[in-house]
């Protein structure tokens, strides 16, 4: 039997494989054609060492080049976005449209163009200049790149072209996708585009190389060995744990977005001023794309009373009503249920009814436990459910609602929503610095899921929602930065410095801090 | 027997302890008056209480309150400068002048001036907005900050005043130090400097904290508790890597600086041009305060040649008239010792002449090694030996020279030194490409040691240097970043944002990046 090829040093070839793995239609249940390898140890080897090549090569490539191929790359996928769509649709049950077609595409390519731009333009590398002294810095690549892909973002978050790829890449260093296994080929197809644009534009052949599984030992070496730069990944707390272990311990960066049950807090101000509106943005933020977002709204927080009552049977119909849709695999659907279970287990009550699902789907489950009982057993009540499910949490007085955030573990996001008139305004002061200290991006009147591509964007935040709670996976410039090194030049002479730190601006438009001003001017030696 | 108190919660108290310890001076191998006490876990584990309501307290006090304590804490160092210096002296045995007094105490306040300034000014935190979408973001206070100085700079980096303390608490932290047992009068006098100043600018009492030692297992408790914020270490890899294991597993941001050789390339040219001078300077920079630096030059490159045999010569005879002083304790003697014998051990020539050397001294050593031999053994060749100790690698050709660099390790820094006349520059062409993937400051024609607070610097580089390449332990702004957490705000109210955030610049002198632009302007929302 032949096995779909892998992407490695300019080549689709075939695999070492260690075994193989087909994609399943979770529409159906039924596998999907096409029968992919799973990449042994070697596969990984030979692709670090094409790696390092394609890394050399890139540093003496023009920024130009690199935004070239990013651009062509946004403009392949494109042009075959009918066929991608239609893949990815199969491979993920997601919907064609808006989902898939209308929204991750778009993000996806816009991504890439951004990056880009960023490329093109230099200032995302922080160029410093200290005349004086003659001591500059930038942020330089960082070295090979492997970026593991997660299961819910067939385009947006792929490891062949999603928004780690675009940074990785932007900031000057080749990639070693990991695809996810939930849509093999989706990713090929990505990966297919990607090396067309390596191709026609010229650069290393190595700089995009794609392998679609491999054996978590493999996965350990591959992150900490001696030629990667460091690692993006983006899945499971496990998988991100046992990957960040093996890197950390050679000291090689890995960034990690795992785990976020993305608290939001319901100001009774804001109920009694507009419950049923809160109640209805709430349950399309939780229902959305099968609750499948990173970024899903998990954990309520609320305070006893009538409104919080009354926003709970809004959202419980809510619930009730929707179609839940296919789950992204079976895995997945088992996954929740166990959730769910161990949430019941700790004392939290399943509110929905019971209700007959199709295949590949997980009834829409709203829980709701006492802020006193949360908090005797604060780890398991924040088990994440990772599907249309969150755990309504009814504190009795503010005191307790401070605790129940007290107790909160690192999140990605975290919502506050409180009325207009100034009356939730005390509550917010008391809770909302308790909130910030546990998530990375902190919101108003407005449900988590949404990671807008801005340079004000973190997603991110303590762990164990990433590894570090100092950078983010989306927004350039700064998701750049993770993928690079510090590098200073001392009193290295002027024809020796890298284009960004010598006196003259090399594009007029980078952004460099000169003797401590931020300037898109040159800098004349001479004149001063 | 009555112990020195520790500073906890804002008091000086008998600490909770599991033994005691005192200071030895090395020049005399006689203990120091003083009796200190090994703190239990009990003391951290109030620190950390108490440092947790510190940061909350300084989550509120305006920027200029933070600058006037950095300021005061510097004036009061310099009031005491006498004192201080006699104090370092004994328990170092490092020469009050120059080297005391006249550099590394100016340095140190010259450090806590600029983190002032820098606290003020706020541009170090990279305040991003981004119109359009109304996402906001910022590097914020990442809580209590765990600071353990090294034995080497009992000012300039120590845990109560250095530049880890002054980059942690100008991000908006306090600081719990770990003070190093070789010094704890000195720190002690620095502590309480830095607590008089807290008191009179009236910040919250445990925005400092001292404990003196503590053991292995604190220490990592500390590193890796749920309060601490982040940790920075300079010391040894062993004792790094220790910390850095513990904090790693719970995913907190520890930043290290460990083990150097700082290889030093002298290229032929260089040496046929001025190579009497070029070895002049290479044994001050190695012989320079006993050689006791991160940035001492361990590693010297040459390719063999009639010129680097008359550098290996005349360094010999610099070697050998130089008059080793004390090293900080029998201990880094004692340990330098060993580095020399495995050094030999795996193969290098020892070629200065033995000598017998004075109470606590350890004799300049020059050792040898061809390149063949050195890429044989490069992992024990690199063995940091932390002393006037420096390892001489002859190359054949390019080619092992070229081998011999793509062996080595992360360092801090890395020197070429070329000729003015352009002969050099091939070889530079192949060489510093190499070179500069290692390091975190690449330097011309110019010694590590000295290592200058600049914008532009890097002290940091790639894995074991350090633990992460994107960072620096010195040098405003970027060493203040590692101390701050990514905050985003999305859609939040004007007046709930910080003032860093809202459309008002908050003093007309912070730089931001609104909307791409880098500007010290404030944004007027109803003009657009």
């Amino acid at each position: 039997m032949t096995f779909q090829p892998v992407l490695i040093a300019g080549q689709w070839r075939d695999a070492e494989s260690v075994g193989s793995f087909h994609a399943v239609n979770p529409a159906t249940g039924q596998p999907l054609p096409g029968e992919y390898p799973v990449s042994a140890w070697a596969d990984c080897d030979r692709a670090l060492a094409a790696a390092i090549q394609a890394a050399e090569s890139l540093r003496h490539v023009p920024p130009e080049q690199i935004g070239r191929f990013l651009d062509r790359f946004a403009e392949r996928i494109d042009a075959r976005k009918a066929e991608l769509v239609e893949q990815a649709h199969r491979e993920t049950a997601l919907p064609s449209s808006p989902r898939l077609a209308d929204v991750e595409l778009p993000r996806t390519t816009n991504q890439l163009r951004e990056a880009a731009a960023a490329a093109r333009e230099g200032s995302w590398a922080l160029p410093t200049i200290d005349t004086k002294l003659n001591i500059r810095s930038i942020m330089a690549p960082i070295g090979p790149v492997a970026v593991f892909g997660p299961n819910n973002f067939p385009f947006a978050f792929n490891g062949a072209a999603g928004g780690d790829f675009a940074a990785a890449i932007a900031a000057g260093n080749p990639v070693i996708a990991k695809g996810h296994p939930l849509h093999p080929g989706t990713t090929r197809m990505l990966a297919e585009e990607a090396f067309n644009a390596v191709t026609e534009v010229n650069l290393h052949p190595a700089t995009v190389q794609l392998v679609y599984r491999i054996k978590p030992d493999a996965g350990s070496r591959l992150v900490s060995d001696r030629r990667i730069g460091a690692t993006a990944f983006t899945g499971s707390r496990s998988g991100g744990l046992a990957l960040k272990a093996a890197a950390d311990k050679v000291g090689k960066p890995i960034y990690l977005e795992m785990s976020s049950i993305n608290p939001v807090v319901i100001l009774p101000g804001a109920l009694g001023e507009r419950g049923p509106k809160v109640a209805e943005e709430f349950a399309g933020s939780c229902l959305l794309g099968g609750g499948q977002f990173c970024t899903n709204p998990g954990l309520v927080i609320l305070l006893a009373g009538e409104t919080t009552e009354q926003f709970i049977s809004i959202t419980k119909q809510a619930f009730e009503k929707a179609t839940p849709p296919p789950l992204l695999s079976a895995d997945v659907a088992r996954s929740l249920g166990e959730s769910v279970r161990t949430l019941r287990d700790a004392g939290a009550e399943l509110i929905t009814a019971a209700s007959d699902v199709a295949i590949g789907c997980h009834p829409n489950s709203l829980l709701r436990v006492s802020g006193e009982h949360f908090l005797k057993e604060p780890e398991k009540l924040q088990t994440e459910a990772f599907g249309s499910v969150s755990l309504l949490v009814v504190a009795r007085d503010v005191a307790e609602a401070e605790a129940v955030i007290d107790h909160l573990e690192g999140n990605l996001t975290g919502s506050i929503y409180s009325d207009g008139g100034g009356k939730d305004e005390p509550l917010y002061a008391k809770l909302a610095p308790r909130l910030r200290q546990q998530v990375g991006r902190l919101l108003n009147d407005k449900m988590p899921t949404g990671v807008a591509v801005s340079p004000g964007m973190n997603h991110g935040g303590p762990f164990p929602a990433t590894g570090h709670p100092g950078f983010t996976a989306v927004g350039i410039p700064a998701s750049l930065r993770r993928f690079a090194a510090l590098h200073s030049y001392d009193n290295v002479r002027p024809n020796r410095l890298p284009a960004a730190l010598r006196d003259e601006n090399p594009n007029g438009r980078m952004w460099r801090l000169i003797d401590g001003e931020w300037t898109q001017r040159g800098y004349n030696r001479t004149s001063l």
